[in-house]
């Protein structure tokens, strides 16, 4: 990374911090961030934030105002090219006709209507143009739009909550206040940022849980159920709190008069065809992606885990360790199912960190697909 | 700890240092390490390595000749005041003939033959003495030493290796290679300062292993096997390899013939009474202290781990998780046995930590009995 110098490096982090502020602010948009730099100082700078908002470069330009002339803008995302929405024209015209000199591009956009276009764009006009400052940064900032954008189905995350020897209940099955507050908070997050939380029948009949942004500020998900037959109490709180938020995924078999009545509440119901008695997730996936969900964080239990894994749908999992030991052979993990028989065929990660939460220990990390 | 100044942390830290360095090479006695320091500088510095050899302090004070007169020293444990051998005099008549003026100690000898009469006695002769800097640090350092020589027990250390989803195999028993060469070698190492090791006789049926340490320079432990009906193959090689380093753990009623057979071998045998057909790990654990083991590396499964958990002879656990996801409800976990059935009941952690071995994390941490 030496053939960038550290000025660029720190209006580079600025901006991606700026883009980052906006964190589950601007599905199914990016995040995105601005920065105009004139002789090394910062003039202004601009975020995306909800859809229709002007974009991160556009906004930072307009309130450059003269000075934008001959500076130099530093941005996460390559500028689009294109019209969305009138009140939006392209930002590579905004930057050519504000006679920006320089562009600083973090990553490309993925997006198959830009991809390469916009630098094409700001080149041809006579705009010098640098790509790649801090990609791999500025492609983690994105990686839900990335995957969106790029193949339509949702990017998912897995999230559980266990003890050190893996045990997500007891043997009696208590779960409750395994993690501390911290890790609930960012489990809260986690759902604030997500577009959908997707959860079993079997977490919603033994928990019954509100599945809704409490311990933060922040937009409550739509909640998805994976119900094969269609078994959900009536009374359950996820559809007394709000139906019209609720998505059900169920068998072709399922009872039509529960369905009825279920779409009567608003509820969504989503019919698949079963296989071994289960639905495949890898085909709801794409369904739930063409209705424009673009990030879903799974909440388990065990036996959606592991089906999820078995279908390939996970991209991220974030596992909350408890300092705490259960035991017990029959104690619930967090991936029940049939599981792996040989070592070399396991469901290998890949840039795995660890972070703290109180006194738990988060590990996130992505599947090797 | 506004108390200490800079200059005597960092003396105490090097003292710390130098102890650390004979890890796994003191056993029975503590790690010591010594500086002498004249105006600020180090003149010299000595450790405690086998038993019988001089302890850091005198060492370091020989080592210092005629500068010892009026110097400090800093020593992480309290210098010991009887006689032990004829060729260690007491640490502290060494110090006051030396005429030394100062000394820093990190903490007081839980030894209770010492126990604050070290430093009575220097004090006594009017040397200064503080006590306390790093103190934490230096009782981490020494943790198996101050349960030893408190108790009699050993201080035992769990360590197992699990996927993230917390299985320690597939569910067909594949368990090798789940975590990577780092971790290995950090196990062989950990094998390397124990005592002991110990292990279920359905580790030994279902792996054989050699329990030596491998893939590093140290010395192999004792191999404890809890055998509660004395079934182990005769051709094993933990028996084949060095049968005079084997004790088994068996019960009352195991066959008397196979008994002495595995004595005419060299194997020690111990006879327990069985409660509900396990070995009271508890006493077992008494009877090895008396035996001058003074630290146990338990290495599974999962029966035993869950067993030395109800018997609460666990001081410390050491996890190693590789990423990768197992799954499964009927795969091994690190700790199976009945369980716990309230959250409010389970074994509870404290002072965790977390550390890389390669791709692999580890998570250290004690229980809190």
């Amino acid at each position: 990374m030496n053939r960038w110098n550290e000025n660029d490096v720190n209006f580079m982090r600025q901006a991606i911090e700026l883009a980052s502020s906006q964190r589950g602010k601007t599905s199914p948009d990016p995040m995105v961030g601005a920065l105009v730099v004139v002789d090394g100082k910062k003039i202004s700078e601009g975020y995306h934030s909800r859809v229709r908002t002007p974009h991160a470069e556009a906004w930072a330009i307009k309130k450059a105002g003269k000075l934008a002339r001959g500076a130099t803008i530093y941005v996460n995302l390559e500028p689009c090219c294109f019209f969305k929405a009138k009140a939006n024209p392209p930002c590579t015209q905004t930057i050519i006709s504000a006679k920006i000199k320089k562009v600083f591009i973090a990553m490309v956009d993925p997006n198959p209507m830009v991809a390469g276009k916009g630098i094409a764009e700001l080149r041809g006009a006579g705009v010098a143009v640098e790509v790649g400052l801090l990609e791999k940064e500025a492609k983690a900032l994105n990686e839900v739009f990335i995957k969106f954008i790029t193949t339509n189905r949702p990017f998912v995350t897995l999230k559980s909550a266990m003890s050190l020897d893996g045990k997500i209940a007891t043997t009696t099955g208590e779960s409750f206040w395994i993690t501390g507050i911290e890790s609930r908070q960012r489990a809260h997050y986690l759902r604030s940022i997500n577009d959908a939380v997707m959860v079993g029948i079997g977490t919603i009949i033994k928990d019954d849980p509100e599945l809704t942004v409490r311990h933060l500020k922040g937009e409550d998900p739509i909640i998805i159920i994976v119900d094969s037959k269609l078994t959900i109490p009536k009374n359950s709180k996820v559809l007394s709190n709000s139906p019209e938020k609720v998505i059900i995924l169920t068998g072709k078999d399922a009872s039509r008069a529960k369905k009825r009545s279920l779409e009567k509440r608003g509820v969504q119901v989503l019919s698949f065809p079963l296989r071994s008695k289960e639905i495949n997730l890898d085909v709801a996936i794409k369904e739930l992606g063409g209705r424009g969900i673009t990030s879903i964080l799974i909440e388990g239990g065990g036996r959606l885990n592991a089906s999820a894994l078995k279908y390939d749908i996970v991209d991220k999992i974030n596992f909350f360790i408890a300092p705490m030991i259960i035991g017990g052979s029959f104690a619930l993990t967090p991936v029940e199912g049939a599981g792996i028989k040989k070592i070399s065929e396991v469901f290998k990660l890949k840039d795995t960190s660890v972070a703290r939460f109180g006194e738990d220990i988060l590990i996130e990390g992505y599947l090797i697909h």
